[in-house]
């Protein structure tokens, strides 16, 4: 299989937030267009959970990225003017060092021996590697979902490194019920005896576990406006039914079962455990004495568009007005975006036009 | 322990809607009031998917029922005036015949033998438990939840039967959203282990999946913005936190541990899956050729009151104007109210006040 994925060193050992140290760890990227010569051209993607780097198609890797249709040649993120970075953030395990790592110490992955991982991290790491590529300042910092309380991370602890930032259905801090749908998805995983914790592997894999735990995040990444169009109460088929009692009967119920067969092996449910709770953690209100607005406050950076939907009750709108309200507190020229996208939580993924649009516009005027 | 559970025996064979029979089954029920001599002042409860037939304490049974302070002597519910009959739902396991009962056939439980349950079995054990009770028409039939869904089953099926109507926090038919949710509950329950084909008992029991079921239950009958006030994010203190990997960590976590710990044990797995099913097959639009409003408009009732919460994900508020306007569109002189309780699914239980007056007011004015 092609591979476009670079690899960046970090510092060993790399400290960790929360204490503890990764020794010869690593963070996989790709990238697209040229740096300019002055250096001040460079986009910085910053992931969701499970994504990884390969944002969009490349000449290394033609398969379809996660983000196709936003980022190329002419398109949202242009790629002829901008030079893309997309990093798979510190702690996935899609290229980049994770529990599912060998630890160098013993020559066994790391499991549950990995540290404590805060988005924090993700940004130092993000930040590094920007900086290895001999970029001072980023001409845009862009997070969507996750990726967003990662770039919140990335300009409070560095300050000067981003001109500008688009912010993509995201929050400043999770909420209980993001808390609570996390935790129980986490916990789906670690009461499933085949996790075993964290001492898996092929054999006896937490399947269970991660299917209800992906299940539940479909759930929260879409909304119930979407699936009254598209679902409605249709039946299966009857030789697509499930034959075992209480077995699948509705199309929702095999949409949201291919779902998770797509995800349930190809995602390692430690990365998966600490990259959840990473969400959970991060809060911008702890650089502002426990204040939102006076963490958002501390960022530093010229311009920002913040984007959010009115269907999404994972990151929900008054948290991406939040977002833009601090930011204009903190002296950059805002641009605020409330889309009415019926995809919930996942429209940047899905009304392309729209988001492309905003960031397509955003990007031009920069 | 004191009981105020009496109990009907419905007709032997018991004919189910979608196939099958119960022999010897019968309901469980409570009374509260006094049925006047023109036998026009009965109230009937019809209940959510986990309450018994315990709504308020009375004299056999003075412990607090899970409508307490709706239902009494001068409260909303007032037993001074009405005759107020609350049925454990056909298939609960809180007194009715369900899956854990013998089945007289076999001398073992039915577990999975049971036949398929639908909300209008419900109904129809309802109504006939009415009609033993010497009563030919309801002065009001109450449905909440679930319950909701059962009451719209019984004025379907039984035209001429009630009176006036109040419909609590409940749906004509349920939506994709819903189903995901309760499919995903049933999986949990079904893939563990344990349930082993629902052959489970006191040592072998699915505890874990009973306990993703509830709290995903309980997240989805609260709301975020309830939650934002009431948890935010609150850390446990360090001795209530788990020592385990991943343990809780937040106040919003246990919370919903303690609403798994209550339920798990006091709920029949087997009657569980069986009732959430019931609930997605309910659908009014059978009775109207495949449309919601043709089937609402086949009820005959003189007055409704309608009530639904803006903050309710399970059973959202468009689903409460869609019985409003098919009770009134079949010539039911209806009330409409929606609240903003904080609550979600959930406020009928808790937000007391906001929905005693609006159903005190109604029974007022009967």
């Amino acid at each position: 299989m092609s591979d476009a994925r670079k690899y960046f060193n970090l510092a060993s050992p790399f400290a960790m937030k929360r204490g503890g140290a990764l020794r010869g760890a690593h963070v996989a990227y790709e990238t697209w267009g040229t740096l300019n010569a002055a250096r001040d051209n460079a986009v910085l993607i910053l992931t969701g959970l499970s994504p990884s780097a390969h944002a969009a198609s490349n000449a290394e890797d033609p398969s379809h990225g996660w983000w196709e249709d936003m980022l190329g040649p002419g398109k949202a993120i242009d790629t002829t003017r901008w030079f893309v970075i997309c990093m798979n953030s510190l702690g996935s395990d899609k290229g980049s060092t994770c529990p599912a790592s060998i630890d160098s110490a013993t020559s066994e992955p790391y499991r549950l021996n990995f540290p404590d991982l805060s988005l924090e991290d993700v940004a130092n790491a993000a930040h590094v590697l920007v900086k290895s590529l001999d970029i001072d300042k980023l001409g845009c910092l862009i997070g969507c979902s996750m990726g967003g309380m990662s770039a919140l991370a990335y300009m409070v602890l560095h300050p000067g490194s981003v001109r500008a930032h688009i912010s993509v259905d995201t929050a400043p801090q999770a909420q209980p019920f993001a808390i609570a749908i996390r935790s129980l998805q986490r916990e789906a995983i670690r009461l499933d005896p085949n996790w075993n914790g964290g001492q898996y592997d092929d054999e006896r894999y937490p399947d269970i576990g991660m299917s209800i735990a992906r299940k539940l995040g479909v759930i929260t990444y879409r909304s119930a406006m979407e699936w009254n169009g598209r679902f409605a109460r249709i039946r299966l088929e009857p030789e697509q039914r499930e034959e075992q009692p209480f077995g699948f009967e509705f199309q929702v119920e095999s949409y949201l079962e291919s779902h998770a067969r797509r995800f349930v092996r190809t995602f390692d449910p430690n990365s998966y455990l600490y990259l959840s709770r990473a969400s959970d953690w991060f809060d911008i209100s702890e650089y502002g004495g426990g204040n939102v607005m006076e963490g958002l406050k501390r960022i530093r950076i010229e311009q920002a568009l913040v984007i959010g939907v009115s269907t999404d009750i994972l990151f929900p709108l008054e948290q991406q007005e939040q977002i833009a309200e601090g930011l204009e507190a903190a002296g950059a020229k805002v641009e605020f975006v409330a889309l009415d996208s019926p995809q919930g939580h996942d429209a940047f993924l899905v009304d392309i036009e729209n988001y492309s649009r905003a960031i397509g516009g955003f990007l031009a005027r920069l």
